[in-house]
This record gives C-alpha cells, sequence and structure tokens, in this order.
C-alpha cells in the first residue's frame, strides 16, 4: 500500500496553488469532498460512494482532518465527518471543474448535472473571473502580481522577475505590450 | 517508474467531477498547465520549473495533448506546447484554486500572488458561485440536479434518489426543508 517510490511533494512550493494541491490534489480526495457536499458524513458511506480500499479512505480522511477541510465528531456512535468553513469555500472549485467536465467533456445523452440557484431554480452562472466591477475577464485581461510572500519565500518556484517578462509577452495583451 | 497497484480509474464514474480530474487530477498535471499559463511552451521550460523527472512530465504532457488541453507544435525544432481552448477555459479552476490558497494556507510574509484586471490594475473578485442575476451563492444556496446524462448512464456513482434526499436534508435550506 505503500508507494515505492515517495512523490516529491507539492509543499516545498511556495505556490499558492501549489499549497492547495497538497491539500486537495490526491487522487480521490476532490470526490470525497464532492460527497461532503452531497451530505454524506460516515466512513461506510463514502467507502461505499467511492468504492476505494479502506485503507486509502482513511487516510484521505485523516489528512483532510488533519488540514482542517473536515470536522470529525467526537464521542459515542460513529464518528462524522463535516465541511468546515475552509472545506465549504472549496465549492467555487469543485463547481468550476464540474462544469469544466459537462462542457468539454460531455456525455452523449445530455446533461449529467445542472446547478440552480434554490431561490428561484434559475441555473447559475458559469464560474467565472470577474473584474471589480463584474466584468468577466478572459486569460488575457488577467495580470499576475508577486507580494511579499513570495519575495521573502524561501523557496519560490523560479525568479518572479522572469515571469513577469514572460507573462507580459505571451499572455498579456494589454498596454504593455501594445506599445510595442 | 509503474505504480505496484493500478490506481482505480476517474472515468469509470458517470460524474463531471470525475471526468474533470481524469484530465487535470494527476500530480503535477495543474502545475504544468499553470506554467502553460505563464507562457511556459518548451519541455526543458516544465522541467526546469517544476524540477520532476523527464519521465513523468512526458506522460503528462502526452496526455494534455491526447487530451486536447494542449497544442503541440509540429515542425522543426522544439516542439511547443500551448494552452488550446480547452485548456484557456481552465482559468477559473487555477486562479479559484491559487485564491483559496492564498486565503486558507497563507505565507507567513503576505501575499504570494495578486491577480489584477489589465485593464484598470484593480484587483479582480474572488471567484464564486454566482446567480444568474449575479448574486454570491453560499453552499446553502445551490441545488444540484441530475439530467439525462446522469440518468442514461452506465455507471451512476449512485441513485440519483438518493442523493436528492440527502441533499435537501443536510445542505438544502430553501423552501423544501424549512417547510417541515
Amino acid at each position: 500500500m505503500v508507494p515505492l517510490v515517495k512523490l516529491k511533494s507539492f509543499e516545498q512550493f511556495n505556490c499558492s496553488l501549489a499549497q492547495t494541491l497538497s491539500v486537495i490534489g490526491e487522487h480521490w480526495t476532490l470526490l470525497i469532498i464532492r460527497d461532503a457536499f452531497f451530505g454524506l458524513t460516515r466512513f461506510d458511506q463514502f467507502h461505499k460512494s467511492l468504492g476505494i480500499s479502506r485503507n486509502v479512505l482513511t487516510l484521505r480522511l485523516k489528512k483532510l482532518v488533519e488540514e482542517g477541510v473536515l470536522h470529525k465528531s467526537e464521542g459515542p456512535g460513529h464518528p462524522e465527518y463535516r465541511l468546515s468553513e475552509k472545506g465549504l469555500a472549496l465549492q467555487p472549485i469543485l463547481v468550476a471543474m464540474t462544469q469544466w467536465g459537462e462542457q468539454h467533456m460531455p456525455h452523449s445523452e445530455g446533461e449529467r448535472i445542472v446547478f440552480t440557484d434554490l431561490q428561484n431554480g434559475r441555473r447559475i452562472r458559469p464560474v467565472s473571473i470577474c473584474a471589480d466591477d463584474g466584468r468577466v475577464l478572459g486569460p488575457s485581461d488577467l495580470r499576475t502580481q508577486f507580494g511579499p510572500g513570495v519575495w521573502n519565500g524561501e523557496s519560490a518556484p523560479r525568479q518572479p522577475d522572469t515571469l513577469t517578462a514572460v507573462l507580459s509577452g505571451v499572455i498579456g495583451t494589454g498596454s504593455d505590450s501594445s506599445e510595442h
């Protein structure tokens, strides 16, 4: 059950995406979280839903509790696992991934899943990147800037200066590049 | 290099999230896509950025090309890998995951990364689930419904009827549950 080669860890990267992947990037973790959003709380429910080994499920649940994504109930009876605030905050990621799957890997018989607004029954919008005035932004509308957590980090994955240069040249189409 | 135990595949699940994970859920894949958004295009650039084995990187790039997330240039010189439309559509997922990491796994020295609107330099909004009129929806505002792709699917992970019941009881706080 122990992998032969220890996987290089995401945690070593001083990158917010890699940090997120260090918590939710293991096989099965996002499907466990999906099931928690669906209201499953008990080990046997997750086990039946996913069909993975009890060993792997135990490891994944333990990690999610340690990371504060799930709360584990203490007390008599079977323990229950429920999403914490930190876990509930993953919902936009899960919905965005589900919508991407619906759009780019559709089922031949039609939609598998539709998210609606409980208040009025209407479909929600596609999860998007929005400017502060609500405009939907595409890949060439976004600038990525580095803050003190990268500059003072011990293990930034590469030089931010280089990255910024690469970014402006390749996906930046705003004033920086159009003036040249 | 070959794992001892073949991992159970996500593809067998008739679930849009699992389908998405079957494309972007492998170790390193999302960091390769991150680097592609940052403008890296060549094998050696990805290799230097991530520090993973050439073998694993080769497998991941091959898969992303097969799945249509990356286009691989043919012709003389080093091949180049660029995001397709399908790959560019992953950006909200990556930004949402990065924002979650910033908020819930912060660096002690401050922010690592800030996304701004290229047009006016202002910070973007947190990636959120929005109703069709733009209201931000939380976990208890969302209903998940199943379409023909699930009902006719051969391997739905569980009975949608059960799921709907669980959903209304546990995370539904709208009219369905408040009337009882």
